[in-house]
């Protein structure tokens, strides 16, 4: 959506995967639209449906159900959050109503609260739009999820961009003009001027309908599943951003709505309802986003959620060329890697690099090797693919390899000896 | 090479990674070059050298001594094969000597014999120089290694780049013209003209060393080493291109020099010669070559590679978008995978993609998933980074999962259903 916003995706028609129309021709299936259900009766296996057109209430049946209510915006109690041009963008019709409001109100300057995701990538939006940004962080840093060595280079991405950071801020309140649309922004130390604002404080689980049916919820108030996407009533599943998943590292309950998590779980509650006997092992947690010509990634776990899972984390941090410096293009790839000491089992990664250094396949490189359970010891011998438009001979996924495995297998020794070619 | 040679890379001296005096300064070691060993003495650990500036011969001794003699280009008994103009390409001398060959003789027609990773580069090279290119190979396809299906796709890329393809011809002589340069190339049903010729007709250990001293030889002729690089003989050591490796999936003896194997091969001798406890676990083949704006390459086993290692491979095709329609830039990646039926391993990798497509990322994720022996199911659940500018919600490798999952789980149902969406 923030590319629809900017225009790099021109109609929102193509950000529909799949209208109701096509899911009738395609698949036979009936989508009712307009349609809220306001009820899940588990012990009769009912639900009841009002029909937001008419007004009419009716009661259906199921034998297996499907939950998948998706997650809403986060919106907290802020004085002025209602004001006019204060958006928060999870939805398309978000999307729409941003993207009409900045280019007919010709809006030139925009506040974003939070430094997750989607901020960063409104943060490219407004920019490429001719907007001045301005970016507001309670946190210290901002991407609060990277680390903050590897955040210092977003957040000097950002600024060179020409966004004005703002760390460490709350946002206190949002103030109306005389027109009663929006301002400007209040922190504590701050009133920054603003025509509109994107609340970015991420997403809730949309779990009241399940709540409300006695089913049972998890972490984060997400509908708790078990690996076939079932929830505690019987025959009801739930998947896609409404529901828990386990971390494959951690073994814990968590909840990450991410478009990648919700294509597998929905296709595997599909499989489960119908009866096939297989599981979704869970999530890693791996996010990529682009801020600006920079890609910022990571996958697993980081050093302290390591340590707090049982691990005793070894972190090795690398900046090493994509390619050798006699082929033009590529650049410098950031790479932060977490294995457990002992084992030297990879545990995490975090990266950020230039666009053109495509930093994002050495962390699928590392998700796989996480959901694998690879060692440092693999990662110095994996047979990855070079030739000099591609990679050095020795990959930065080599040479923090090298690197880990001098530190865990010697941990007297100097571990310049094991670095860069 | 071929960069150099077509002027990517500026100066041959960016090729050299490292100087005999730079050896020196970095880690006081002597580096003797115009010096030739004649002879290893196993029994006493003994070499004699020849100073080739001087013509003395003298003997050293050593206590672990490490044979890195390399690969030298395949030449065959060849009519015309030592006319001036005809080329390998092996040496950094070879690079050198082409590059001054086609500018200085204003060279306007090449032939390429052999369409190996070395010819298709050079297609590349010689055609950025505006030079008109046929290549010439007696296999029936371009690029043996990889499936006809994929070859098809290289061989009307190079054709569509101006490269006139010779198929099923084997080169049976070169003909020289007056001045004593060679003038054309002669296949049993072709006379090709060329005032340059590269034979790329693959390369063979450098073994003869180590054979006259009485140490094992393996396949190919390449020098029997365990996982330690440890030779036969008591002492010695055998590493890059010249040695064997063990493919990790058949468990059968190799020998295939890449610049990547090259580089941990040596990293570990270093390291075993001076006692440490670790091992090469081997190569898997995984090799990538740009061919244009294309990207080509493999990892793993074939399909009939798998079938002689015992396997019963299931192979799924598929071409998909690298990024949804939404989103510019990207383009079509076709992708091979194979698994063994049975157990659902995933075998081996193959790819054909745009250079912006980034198949390269979807060929090293496979590569790690062979290397830590992932299944089908594995490939269906990985948790890789998504985000609009890098890939699609489920990557073609999760589409492959499915794809093989259903092939594999529930062989007689429609492979459709879990196809692209």
């Amino acid at each position: 959506m923030p590319y629809f916003i900017s225009g790099v995706t021109a109609d929102h028609t193509d950000l529909i995967a799949r209208t109701p129309a096509e899911f009738k021709s395609l698949n036979d299936i009936d989508v009712l639209t307009r349609h809220r259900v306001l009820e899940v009766d588990t012990a009769n296996r009912k639900i009841k449906v009002a029909d937001l057109v008419s007004g009419r209430e009716f009661y259906d049946h199921y034998t297996r159900l499907l939950i998948s209510t998706g997650a809403h915006a986060f919106l907290p109690e802020l004085p002025g959050s209602s004001l006019e041009g204060v958006f928060t963008l999870r939805k398309l019709a978000d999307s729409i109503s941003i993207r009409q409001f900045v280019r007919s109100r010709r809006v030139a300057s925009a506040v974003i609260v939070g430094a997750g995701p989607i901020g960063i990538e409104m943060c490219e939006s407004f920019r490429s739009l001719g907007i001045e940004v301005s970016l507001v962080e309670s946190a210290e840093q901002v991407m609060p999820f990277m680390a903050a060595d590897l955040a210092a280079l977003v957040q000097d991405r950002l600024e060179r961009e020409g966004v004005a950071c703002y760390l460490g801020q709350a946002v206190e309140g949002i103030e109306g003009g005389p027109g009663g649309a929006v301002r400007a922004v209040r922190t504590a130390s701050s009133t920054i001027d603003a025509e509109v604002v994107l609340l970015g404080l991420g997403v809730r689980p949309s779990s009241e309908l399940a709540s409300a049916a006695g089913i049972e919820l998890g972490v984060k108030g997400a509908i708790r599943v078990d690996r076939r996407m079932a929830t505690s009533a019987p025959g009801v599943f739930a998947a896609v951003d409404c529901a828990t998943a386990i971390n494959t590292i951690s073994g814990l309950e968590t909840w990450m709505p991410l478009g990648s998590t919700a294509r597998k779980q929905g296709r595997l509650a599909g499989e489960t309802m119908f009866g096939a006997d297989t599981g979704f092992p869970g999530i890693q947690g791996t996010s990529v986003v682009k801020c600006f010509d920079i890609t910022v990634g990571r996958t697993g776990l980081d050093s302290s959620e390591s340590s707090a899972a049982g691990f005793q984390p070894a972190v090795v941090d690398i900046a090493a060329p994509s390619l050798h410096d006699y082929y033009p293009g590529g650049g410098t790839i950031h790479l932060k890697v977490i294995a457990d000491g002992p084992s030297g089992r990879i545990l995490g990664a975090q990266t950020v690099g230039a666009m053109h250094s495509v930093a994002e396949k050495r962390l699928d490189v590392l998700a796989v090797a996480v959901h694998a359970g690879l060692t440092a010891e693999d990662l110095q011998y994996l047979d990855l693919a070079y030739a000099p438009p591609y990679s050095t001979a020795v990959d930065a996924v080599g040479i923090a390899g090298n690197l880990m495995a001098g530190k865990i297998l010697a941990p007297g020794c100097s571990c310049d000896a094991f670095g860069l070619d």
